[in-house]
């Protein structure tokens, strides 16, 4: 599989934007020209046209297809990223003198934690901080009488995610941004899910909201209009005017999942990928993975050189081998292979390759 | 021009998202497939990648550029569109226990004001609302004392503008949502300038932010992350995700405009279609404005027949010559003719020519 039309492949291993579908490409660079026979580009079509209204509720269909989202949850294309989810989520969930609990997996957590003590009193429930986020805590105790348990489902800068569902009495409250559909999930044990779109979804600019509507309007709190899921959820994501383009890549990514077997086929093509790359990791003795293996991200492996003096000629022959994005982020160190849906297996054997190439070199 | 690749050409009237240059199109389509060069789709690249930060710190420079902005103002990138900005702004400026006034120009102008409202002390210092918004309010008194006053440059549904910048003490706060880039400006006039990128500037989706850095940090209130001036300065629009896509053909639309002669260019020809469509609604029999003469908008012309019982006829007349989305808004109802920048000379000369052609009809 090409990621591009160019002749020169490149292996693209970016945290995020990252990698998606080149036949998601080569349609979306088509609607740029013309959408559908309208002898009009998308990007010039008013989003209350009829053309972008089907196009929305598709996408919003597919979501629900895809994640088996149930009856009594709406699905908005929203902007701001997780970002202002951080705020908002808290914002339209947390009552007046009520509490909230927040599991603390790294960055992301941390920052979904500032955005909410702004509004309330929020409890950290479990941290791994103090193994710099190398694990996934587990047999923490949730308290009683939480208004919601949040937690981080996949950790993009320490490289773990969750492989279970906390349990809570409370409503429960994701942010599945780095690792939504990338494997079936249970809709149902959550209340609230968002995630930006720009990892497994689509491009930068929309963020995906999944929330229960039952749940809503209960803080007793006067939210502004747009950061209040009601309003949006009347507006059916067109209260303001939604970003088109990128909710259109996205039904494109989500119709391209679909024909290929859905959550269920990417989440045995995911496994195949880690497998690939965590074995080669654990039988190279130059290098080392550097989160818990039971709790290791299938989206993003997160490794180290043994012996950093081996940084430059490592880099070199990815380079040669055309692997881009796989520096680490600074708060690790090392690399970090991010392997989003769209990535190849191929891509994943090219790093290997590149890998055992360095250790008989070194040998 | 033909503003599609395809043989029949749209005359594209939509009120927004509309009409982009279409070179604009053609080079925004090709970065889909690959972006310069790099064997990457623009949709799969991180926006810390170099091409990324540079195109965007390119952008700036060409809104810089373009309106003169002076120094110690930021330009920003954002999401949320112009509905979050109504909050976002009075949020930044509006002091603890002070005040902001608001000229009442139509459904923008009360959006603002109501977001506001949730704020703090909102006056409304003029309106043209009993006159169902048909022109803008002038001689108006602006009270000492306010923390800002805020204005709406042009008005989409009820085709009036501001053609003159009013005067205050206070700070100065314009959405510019739909006639920015039509025109020269004086940016040091104001402290905060705030657009929806969907009319003159690019594709829905991104919001540019244009604030004097000397007025934030004042209002001694507590601002979440995303919804702070200052971080996303000091983030350089990178402190979340961008809307990479969005940001990329607004760039393109703004060296559109550079090459063609920036603002003083599209000020005469913006000025050479309004006089054509007017000048027309204004000699034939069948048609009326709807806005006051000095007041009309250049942007977004509104206009009704005097008998309504040939609104089909002139549709099916419209819909001959392949013109698209003149349709009036519900709160003016007749027609609105959009005119953004992009729109061809020719396509108002169509237009024109089928309002002709009603009228021999029915002479």
């Amino acid at each position: 599989m090409s990621n591009t039309p160019t002749t020169t492949k490149v292996h693209n291993y970016s945290a995020g934007p990252c990698i998606l579908p080149n036949e998601v490409f080569q349609q979306a660079s088509k609607a740029v020209l013309e959408y559908e026979g309208t002898g009009l580009s998308i990007l010039e079509m008013s989003h209350r046209s009829k053309e972008i209204v089907a196009m929305t509720e598709n996408a919003v269909a597919l979501v629900k297809e895809t994640l088996g989202v149930p009856e009594g949850y709406s699905v908005l294309f929203l902007q701001g990223g997780a970002s202002l989810q951080f705020y908002m989520s808290a914002l339209n969930l947390l009552k007046v003198g009520g509490k909230a609990g927040y599991i603390d997996t790294g960055t992301w957590s941390n920052k979904a934690i500032k955005e909410a003590k702004r509004i309330g009193d929020v409890q950290v429930i479990a941290s791994s901080e103090h193994k710099n986020y190398n694990y996934i805590p587990k047999g923490y105790a949730v308290p009683a009488g939480l208004d919601f348990l949040h937690y981080t489902t996949n950790n993009t800068i320490f490289g773990t995610e969750f492989f279970h569902t906390p349990k809570t009495d409370s409503l429960l409250v994701a942010d599945m941004s780095s690792d939504i559909f990338s494997r079936p999930i249970n809709v149902a044990d959550h209340d609230l899910i968002y995630a930006g779109a720009q990892k497994n979804l689509g491009p930068a600019g929309v963020t995906l909201v999944i929330v229960k509507d039952s749940v809503l309007g209960k803080t007793n709190r006067d939210i502004p209009s747009m950061l209040d899921y009601q309003v949006h959820i009347k507006g059916e994501s067109m209260f303001n005017t939604p970003p088109v383009y990128a909710i259109y890549v996205s039904m494109l990514t989500l119709e391209w999942l679909k024909k290929n077997g859905g959550v269920a086929w990417i989440d045995k093509r995911n496994q195949q990928k880690a497998d690939l790359l965590y074995g080669e990791i654990d039988r190279n003795p130059l290098f080392a993975g550097t989160a818990e293996i039971e709790d290791r991200s299938r989206m993003n492996a997160t490794f180290v050189l043994n012996d950093e003096s081996q940084t430059d000629e490592f880099n070199a022959m990815l380079r040669s081998a055309r692997i881009s994005g796989l520096k680490g982020h600074r708060s690790v160190g090392g690399f970090r292979a991010s392997m989003y849906n769209a990535l190849p297996v191929e891509s994943v054997q090219v790093l290997v390759d590149v890998m055992k190439e360095l250790e008989r070199t070194k040998g």
